[in-house]
């Protein structure tokens, strides 16, 4: 954070101490930065401290967001008002994390990758470079919900590779992999793993046709 | 905003200069009115300077809602809990938008119509008189999900015709229109237009019957 | 509330006066308990002035929660940051009320349960011990969407037994039963009511199995 540019921080925002804000960084009404979790008794989330949150110059965190310690934000993005970034997170530069989303913990999301207004995206998920989340899409990772010592070994959130979209209100079913460039419809509820660059729809998900070539990253789309 | 029944604004809220306030607006506890956006560098939102938000009589903007610049909201409304409306947002009198739920920017939203919790209204939708959308229901305008510059010409929100009533967690794909007092299932994924008086479920969403008579406003139901 | 361990409120955090905190409760950042409702001129929630809002000794009220006036919340609980729980709630020890979610008026948790981020828990419901609402679940409670008098009478959430599981972004019609450990898929649309120990997947959701014996919690699942 450079005399000449300062992070500005709305005086009704807490930053928490230790955070570490880049150049030109907001911190927005009622933003909560650098927030240690609260763990239930029965959460299955990690227990170690937490080191503290740093966000990169020029990204915003919107009014209302709530972004959690040990998380890393990279530069130019923005951080959704309302939105909530759980600990052990990884936010590539140019991210967008729609108002009002959830992005869980232990996540990596690449950069360039838009989230889009009330999405869920659940722990240890993996989004890799440009990917599309459209609003209010749900992702799962725990066939157990719950139940059995087994399932802690068996969590997995999903994994959307280069360039995916995922449609609105989708669902996506724990440990799916949506493959490069490839489109989930809006509504779909996927079961299983998604072909890259192909078109799927419905409930359960099926795959239609393949993704049309103008709208392939590779093709300028 | 007359002397005698000024508006009430929590000291935790935030107005911001230039708002135009009714006479016995409240504005609740962290509250933010007037708030001017901050665009991602991809965003397709306009960037033109916009006009201060005004808030007509007797509504309420509560707890931790968010209402932007550029938005005019009529009177005896009820803007709930942690809710948001974007800028450009036209809603007349006495609407609800429920706790939690997201009008996006350039929406109208006509007199009386019930927008339940947890709802998504995409940008450059249309919602007339009398309508009636229940928690969680999500809206799309976008086929190309951020991709292709045709897109932008494309973007198309629904259009609920007046009297259309929309089920809990119904999803509409781009460019819907709900006819005339239409009933959407819950759950319903809606792929093409609903015709006026029918009742549509399932997904992709069918009609299955007309609307019962007794539930038609005109029969004063 | 002793004085050897008193509850933590943090500066930022609105408690109305009244509100009965137990010891060693926390109240994070911007939240709000013990508020009165602010009701649309059609709303059908009750009018009469509420009591106090009590919530037992070890619970936190995490980061921009909004707890209403009327309501009970048990010990040892979670009110997940930016979530919200209205009106003559009872939630019983040992809750989890996840990130972002709603527990709607006049509604009933048993302890031990568990609802997860973003769900919305409508009005009227009975939700007993043990139950886990997945994330992003919806439930309803009038199939006239606010329509005809007789609604009124009819309005129904849902009946969650003992140790049931719902799936991320089911939806549960109006009135509907989930038996005792039964399993709902994840994006089902349930629209008649779940037998004990069934598990039910799809649009509408049907009977695929029996949920497996090491999953249920008299085996120690």
């Amino acid at each position: 954070m450079t005399e000449a540019n300062p992070a500005e921080i709305h005086p009704t925002a807490v930053v928490h101490p230790g955070t570490i804000l880049g150049a030109g960084v907001r911190v927005l009404e009622h933003a909560v930065v650098g927030k240690q979790p609260s763990l239930g008794a029965r959460s299955t989330a990690k227990r170690e401290p937490l080191p503290p949150t740093t966000i990169g110059d020029g990204t915003v965190v919107s009014t209302g967001a709530v972004v959690f310690a040990g998380s890393a934000i990279g530069a130019s993005c923005i951080v959704g008002d309302q939105s909530c970034i759980r600990e052990r997170v990884t936010l590539a530069d140019d991210c967008v994390v729609g108002r009002g989303s959830l992005i869980e913990n232990d996540t990596s999301v690449g950069a360039g990758t838009r989230i889009q207004a009330g999405a869920y995206v659940t722990a240890y998920s993996t989004l890799e470079e440009d990917v599309f989340i459209a609003p209010c899409v749900v992702t799962t990772n725990d066939n157990y919900m719950g139940r059995t010592e087994k399932r802690k070994a068996l969590m997995r959130g999903p994994t959307i590779r280069r360039g995916a979209r995922v449609g609105g209100g989708a669902i996506l079913c724990p440990g799916i992999e949506v493959g490069e460039e490839a489109f989930v419809g809006a509504g779909a509820v996927v079961t299983k793993d998604v072909p890259a660059r192909k078109v799927v729809v419905g409930s359960p998900a099926r795959v239609i046709r393949d993704v049309h070539a103008d709208e392939l990253r590779e093709n300028g789309g």
